[in-house]
């Protein structure tokens, strides 16, 4: 056995003394989540330049028997990428060194990328070849690619493009026993065996550390239609979508719906942010087509389906961004929720899906659930309503929240009963944050003895020494 | 132990003396490939009508210690579905009869259904919704469902609407030792833990039998535009795909390639078919658009995109279809090159993918390649372009197949020469037909040490008796 400072000795010298950060100030940033709720220990923090250096990493730990915790951005909602507070201190690896764009082919639609590329830097990249890496979400201007593989990423494109897991060909992973695979393949088609990647994405550290990616890119679409309408329900709004879908079938790329408490709190909160339309209302969509063609067909379309909604009553009110400006703007105060609650109070957010059909009855029971709860409770909404994903968050303010008598149960409660809705609906208790650390009961809950038991054999065939990520994703 | 007749009549008290066969006449459709290629063994065939049925055969034979072969329609290309001429003689698990459509669900756009179900079935009870299954290729009105999940099939509308496996939301599953999986979930997103799905599709049944699924089904594109064209070459054929992309690009759903030796096969043996075109090409593409709107837009698309080709001089030919029975006409000179190739003498069916981009070059490096083996073999080739997936086949005579000295070798050869350079443009030996028998000599060429471990410890976790389909997939 390795005593601590030998193993961070060596560490040292296989990196280099600049890549192994021990003091506390050094690590701040790296053991607490970025809403400040969860901080945790660890025994260093290692910082790799390239995948032999994350082999070398993991073959010292493993000798030392130390486990490890691999890191992205630390964006993630459910305190996914920092250390637990008790437990035996990981070494927290940091991609963030390993920010290489590899290699794009333009013409095979595929980029190569490192784990700790941002993932906007990625975006960007298939931007400059007139190509799209449509993975798109809050987080994009400080995210990691290696997080977004690790917990299967979702964001406001998966109605179109799908999860991250349906845009990767290939990966490269550093095993529990230090070996390197190799699978990148900018491949379409790869009927060779068990698709192993398939493994390590949204796996959360769990089986090994992922270092590098092939990605799949879309053309880029050159030109959008975007509104924003208020429809009269979430089933009105399901209505609209079945619209959307018979008349611009494959030009949807954003179908997302908020309450009218989470525009409020937009535009209460967040500097320039305003109401799109020139009332209240209960329900708010955002709706975008794109396409690489000129878009006047596609204009009218987007107008034609929203006066057929209108005409069948439908949608009360309705306004179509004009041009790029508005329909940045409009964008804008989408992408400003996280902003706008992470200070109006305490969110207790949530993550389900349901069958897109169930949107309607899942909103409801979930607001029937938590009232029967704390009756009086803000509940703020949104969601990719196009993937059945509905963030449902029953919001305390801060006075509230301090004075109830069980903060930590109460909230657990509030949880569960939302994601029991869910699960009667033939839903999830996570759709695109993950597991993390606020996941782990569930898994405990709702996952069946047989899934749970196949998910431990195969950690037990990849890991069997239980040091990569210990006690995350299958408790 | 138990021996096999006392196997067989437990087989027989659970599932009725109808459903289980074991007079050879019975079993001869379930021993050999439809090409009449491989012919294997088995101890009995099992027609288990239910999951439940399913999970008292794998125990009944796990208690016995008898392998088990599930099989669907019987329409593998490298004899996957047939049990091997030597080896001990396993149960055949036929899941004919397990063919209920058991729920549609139009509004989540998804399906479930039972694995015995053929294709076609599934295709039709989805537009009966006004739906797509999207999954489409040659035997798809006899091929089932867990066989086109078993092996993750390809087929002709990849570039568009994904494999199998990305058209997949949830599973059912009989594990080795007996307990029912039930993942059928109708979810876009659900990231709760491993996606355990992902390890049965393109297992060819060593893990377990698949005997349901949920399936994505997408807008029933309601108008085609169609084009049959002869490019200068695959090069020039790459750069109108090009051109498709920026200038239609959510629209194709099909760009399929042939050389003119395939086409010449087509014309010939099969009635009715004739060359789309005035004169002789050396090559041919079929393009296809769709869209769930009106076409006008979209035919002018297809035209001018064409227009562009033929100016750029990438283009010597061009026939649009002016209507659907034009369209149907062109699809069935696709779709009939099985049927031409398989009398018109001993075709090696290649199945490699490369990157899009390197198709081109892998086209000219293979035709080299074999021609330094046998110098005046002829070439078909035909194959999904837009996915890089390029079946190249190098056809013998019947006599000239006859006098070879040593044709296993050659054939062997053959096939590893055309991999080979698939190999070093970044490919692989099997895009879409999966492993089967033909594959597993390939298998352990090709994959590297530390993928066929990983593969061999997810196997041993989940099979550590080896008794689901042994010998198959890993080597």
């Amino acid at each position: 056995m390795i005593d601590d400072s030998a193993l961070i000795a060596s560490l040292r010298s296989a990196l280099g003394n600049h890549a192994v950060l021990v003091d506390d100030p050094d690590m701040a940033g790296f053991v607490e989540d970025f809403r400040g709720r969860y901080k945790g220990r660890a025994l260093c923090v290692v910082q790799p330049a390239n995948v032999e250096q994350v082999a070398l990493v993991v073959r010292h730990c493993a000798q030392a028997g130390v486990p490890l915790l691999p890191q992205g951005g630390n964006t993630s909602l459910c305190a996914g990428a920092v250390p637990d507070a008790n437990g035996p201190a990981p070494v927290i690896v940091s991609l963030a060194r390993m920010r290489r764009i590899r290699h794009v082919d333009a013409v095979n639609r595929s980029i190569e990328v490192e784990a700790g590329c941002v993932l906007k830097a990625v975006q960007d990249a298939a931007a400059e070849v007139q190509c799209l890496y449509p993975v798109s979400l809050g987080a994009e201007g400080s995210c990691q690619i290696g997080g977004t593989l690790s917990t299967n990423a979702g964001g406001t494109s998966v109605l179109r493009y799908g999860n991250t897991r349906e845009n990767v060909l290939g990966l490269e992973v550093v095993l529990a026993d230090g070996r390197i695979w190799n699978g990148l393949r900018g491949l379409r088609k790869d009927n060779t065996g068990i698709d192993l990647k398939q493994l390590f994405v949204g796996a959360e550290g769990t089986l090994g550390i992922i270092t590098a990616a092939t990605l799949k890119l879309h053309a880029l679409p050159t030109h959008h239609s975007l509104a924003w309408f208020a429809p009269v329900d979430p089933q009105a709004a399901l209505r609209v979508l079945g619209l959307f879908q018979e008349n611009c079938g494959a030009q949807i790329s954003a179908y997302e719906l908020m309450n009218e408490r989470q525009l409020q709190l937009v535009v209460e909160r967040v500097p320039l942010r305003r109401n799109p339309l020139a009332q209240r209302h209960d329900w708010h969509v955002l709706v975008e087509l794109s396409d690489t063609r000129d878009g006047a067909e596609m204009d009218e379309c987007l107008q034609q389906t929203l006066e057929e909604a209108v005409g069948a009553g439908l949608v009360l009110d309705v306004i179509v961004a004009a041009n790029d400006t508005q329909r940045a703007a409009l964008w804008e105060v989408r992408h400003s929720v996280t902003e706008a609650n992470k200070g109006a109070g305490v969110g207790l957010t949530t993550d389900c899906a349901v069958p897109v059909s169930a949107v309607p009855a899942f909103i409801e029971g979930a607001t029937q659930a938590v009232r029967e709860i704390v009756p009086d409770i803000d509940i703020v909404i949104v969601g990719h309503m196009g993937d059945g994903n509905v963030h449902f968050i029953p919001m305390f303010t801060f006075d509230a929240w301090h004075g109830l008598s069980d903060a930590a149960s109460t909230a657990s409660a509030l949880r569960r009963s939302v994601n029991d809705v869910a699960y009667r609906l033939g839903g999830t208790f996570s759709a695109e944050h993950g597991i993390g650390q606020t996941g782990l009961p569930e898994m405990s809950h709702y996952k069946s003895p047989v899934e749970l038991a196949m998910m431990r054999a195969i950690k037990q065939a990849l890991d069997p020494r239980n040091l990569m990520n210990p006690g995350r994703l299958v408790p």
